[in-house]
């Protein structure tokens, strides 16, 4: 691979995008400054417990079963602040627009993310448009920035994570990797798989008050396995995943037939947490609960003993989950 | 003009651009919410005094005499939130790379931009960055989002403008606009003409303790005319400019031999503020006298008995400046 250029393997989510990140980003920003492991930060103001994160959003197709770019943006970001312990609040947005772009589309997809913020509750209160010449952009990019106040209750950190802490997935997996994929047409299959896309707030305050609670993240680009690794990196710990994850039928169906692997596909209204393992149950069953939440699950453990992500799968046996590093799934989010 | 479609003049700063973010995005997302008239708002967090701002950046070629996409971002996010009487605290980033653009360019302009926000003495908190194939963006796209604190004193606001007041500029205009143009070496031409990009912090806040502070605004995208019309839109009063308004020589040049007029190009370090006309000159001295503020200058006026913005020239005849419709230069910030 030359090192000397952006590869679209510089965006998925894995060990690429991780190293450019660090290499670049975190170099010149400072480490102190900007937590790269962070959903999203807090900001010192007047000694408020305010929470900020940011998001960009290059989704193709535009418009896919269960969602287009504008509710994902508002998913996205607020469910970043949700994982975090926070309740979103304000949004700012910035669209890139590229010449050409049909002004109905915009039109749809603007109106889907008023909507959607409505629905979760945030208010879009500045915003910036910026048009592109045909050929320098890819129709619409959006990216948006979100402020909120942290939440009483236990305050979700990857240095609470401990030997033998439980992980629990709020519903299935790779549901929106496989709808946005089959969206696109280009494989000639349709199925009835739909994104994900949903605000993670019901299941993220239904732990706050969890005192066993140590972590939560919602496995997007680069899917569990990147939340897996993630974990591993930040703590030193492995991760052992269950064969109870859950993967829809059509979902498994699909990437058995494309040669896609589910724990590396983005959901985009799923959450993972860690919590203690004897209150695994119960935040289990809080989940489930919740509408939207009848397949949430055990589905895995925090392994001191080794250093790696494994699979155990349902006969026994047992693989290595490896970082990402090529993209399966350009512009996925 | 194709009305159905996305088209350069949407993006320009003028009458397009402002009329397709009234018909599309403020009516989604509500007039009461996003405020598209100000530089920065403010936002309710346990009731302090918290202001946003965002702005994206798409600017061709990524590098200029003067400044990069990366200090530019850093210069007009603050910036705004400088005109809107508020200290920048924090920042987010969001990178759109294009996917085989050069690493090294890449680190160039992150370095650029981490050493610009150490001077203006932001924090970048959190950052995302995504990456798009190649052809399906323009190199590098920035988008960030500022978040300050309101400063004490006068609250510049455009509904505090009167008849008669004054207007004054901090220093020369359009010499971005003209700096970025020359780089694009399209003409052939090579100035002497450096982008004037930089803080605006020391000229804003040197004018929060008059209590015949106005307004204050940055006049990019569309420039000193843009400027004007956004006010005669919000008051209703008109707006003459003398023939006083400070213009390099070379820019003048540049513009009289490409048929460009400097009114309508972008800055993207100096102030144009309204001020009480007996506080007009000690404003002016008081930008005079900080570093870099030596073309400060008294521009104009507003006039409650025109509705027009009017150029007043040194021969003493009129002109009026028409809102800004084709884009005479896209991707200028």
């Amino acid at each position: 691979m030359d090192d000397t250029r952006i590869s679209l393997a510089h965006g998925n989510g894995g060990r690429f995008m991780r190293e450019l990140i660090e290499s670049v980003f975190v170099r010149h920003l400072g480490e102190s400054t900007i937590d790269v492991q962070a959903d999203a930060v807090p900001i010192d103001l007047d000694g408020g417990e305010v929470m900020i994160t940011t998001d960009g959003f290059t989704v193709q197709p535009l418009e896919f079963p269960g969602g287009d770019i504008g509710s994902l943006a508002i998913h996205g970001t607020t469910n970043d602040l949700a994982v975090a312990g926070a309740r979103p609040l304000y949004l700012t947005l910035n669209a890139f627009i590229e010449e050409g772009f049909e002004v109905e589309q915009l039109d749809r997809i603007v109106a889907s993310l008023a909507q959607t913020a409505r629905d979760v509750g945030v208010t879009v209160s500045a915003g910036d448009t910026k048009v592109v010449r045909n050929g320098e952009g890819g129709g619409l990019y959006l990216a948006t920035t979100g402020v909120g106040v942290r939440l009483p209750g236990t305050q979700p950190s990857l240095t609470r994570i401990s030997d033998g802490d439980v992980l629990i997935v709020s519903g299935t997996i790779g549901d929106h990797g496989t709808a946005v994929m089959l969206a696109r047409e280009a494989f000639g299959l349709r199925g009835d798989v739909i994104s994900d896309a949903a605000s993670v707030i019901p299941f993220t305050e239904a732990l706050l008050g969890l005192d066993g609670l140590r972590f939560m993240r919602d496995p997007t680009r680069g899917g569990l396995a990147s939340v897996a690794h993630e974990i591993l990196r930040a703590t030193g710990f492995g991760v052992r995943l269950e064969p109870t994850v859950p993967v829809r039928e059509p979902v498994q169906a699909v990437c058995d037939m494309l040669g896609y692997d589910p724990y590396y596909l983005a959901c985009e209204g799923r959450v993972v947490a860690i919590v203690a393992r004897e209150q695994a149950d119960e935040a289990v069953a809080a989940w489930q609960a919740i509408e939207g939440g009848g397949d949430a699950a055990r589905i895995g453990r925090i392994d001191g003993a080794s250093q790696r992500v494994i699979l155990e799968t349902s006969l026994g046996g047992e693989r290595f989950l490896e970082e990402l590093e090529d993209d399966p799934l350009p512009r996925i989010c």
